[in-house]
């Protein structure tokens, strides 16, 4: 085979396979086939693409590359299809190591965000983690993913993993965080709007600002009266009140030099 | 006295004080003194507003309102000096009680909001929550505060004090989160700048949805394997894998209902 890719078949139907699909059809890139055990899942995506819908993958044709964007406990057992081993196959995932796939050609394109079906991704700020295990086929994905994104990054196994870890506690944590942030004002009867422009005057700050460099708050300051106070407030939330106590010490902790 | 509120004295000259002072100065109040500890500091900022530094509370002459902007724990006791108790007296702070200002005419005034010196402040929409003891005191403090901002509330002591909590949680513990995530790549020699487009993604997404109803990750999808994988990566950073602990159980116990 020559690249650059051309032809690619889509294993999966979710957030990530229904916009990575619709972003390399729009590049022009052949969408061969989709598949999804779901057989209307397929076929809803496969329409957007002028591709053809399967749900059995002995129906798999070939195609320059097989795109696996399955959930994460079932990408090592589905990789085993010998009509993937015999491929040129990558995964999207940011916690599962390459050499998960069987494949002798095989390959990770992980693109580093919270995606959505029904929101079109804006994919040039996307950062795409490559790492494939032929020379020549990594090629073939950078180059793909420089159509793609103005950020692509050749990572390995392990260093994709610690990115992912460290977007577990950037993106999902945070989310908690706003989580308990509107139960408190719920529980008072409050709405958690008023907190929005805090949030996003909090965060756009690390546009110019490293993290370290910008912490505020009683625990910074070494403000015991008002930890105590805050831990009295949430006597009746313990699980919260844990978080409040361990987040705090951590911050202490962080910042002890400076105390 | 009547209202509206044309003079102000200010008290402070920290983050909060050169903000608010700037922006009354800016719609037209006049700023009769400015006090700091430190006469340099009270110069600095009654130069820029045309008004005279004090360092020394008993030579604070009379204006409609005294702004006491100083930290949280001075408050209580700066309060107590006579020139300020027998005055209409009102301070900043989201977690200091009204009733901390021995004042008849007390009242507070707290923007929630994260403000530094050098950057001027997007009064308009920082949220001030208002209080006060006597009637006619809290109409003068809330139609300042709307010449200044489109969200103005009326909030009591106890409520501002939840508000506060919250604001820990969604602000200086969201960044601690962020510090953890720049740590953890830092520590890979990798650069914190690939999480920024998901972190905004991620935290502008709060535009449009409630927090609860896009957690994602790991722990909301019950997912022990990675969770497991992840407090191994971290195995050298005991602290950090406790926090990735203990949110992770909070996340599942929040949404236990969906598991």
């Amino acid at each position: 085979m020559s690249y650059p890719i051309k032809s690619v078949n889509i294993i999966g139907s979710g957030n990530v396979a229904t916009q990575l699909t619709l972003k390399l059809h729009q590049l022009g890139i052949q969408i061969n086939q989709v598949f999804s055990v779901s057989i209307e899942n397929a076929t809803t995506l496969a329409k957007k693409v002028g591709s053809s819908p399967i749900n059995d993958l002995n129906k798999l044709t070939s195609a320059d590359l097989n795109l696996l964007m399955i959930k994460d406990d079932l990408i090592e057992k589905v990789a085993t299809h010998p009509n993937l081993i015999n491929s040129f196959l990558a995964h999207t995932s940011g916690s599962i190591s390459m050499d998960a796939l069987k494949a002798n050609r095989r390959g990770v394109f992980y693109p580093l965000q919270t995606l959505t079906k029904d929101k079109t991704a804006k994919w040039e700020e996307i950062p795409l983690l490559i790492e494939a295990s032929v020379e020549k086929d990594k090629s073939g994905l950078l180059e793909l993913a420089e159509r793609i994104s103005k950020v692509v990054k050749e990572v390995d196994s392990e260093k994709r993993k610690h990115i992912h870890l460290a977007a577990v506690f950037v993106s999902n944590f945070i989310n908690h965080l706003l989580v308990i942030g509107e139960d408190i004002l719920n529980n008072k009867d409050m709405d958690f709007d008023i907190l929005k422009p805090l949030i996003f005057e909090q965060v756009l700050k690390i546009k110019d600002h490293q993290p370290i460099k910008i912490q505020t708050g009683p625990a910074k300051r070494g403000d015991q009266k008002i930890i105590n106070e805050h831990l009295n407030l949430l006597s009746d939330q313990p699980e919260y009140a844990a978080i409040y106590d361990l987040l705090s010490k951590s911050i202490k902790k962080r910042h002890g030099d400076e105390l």
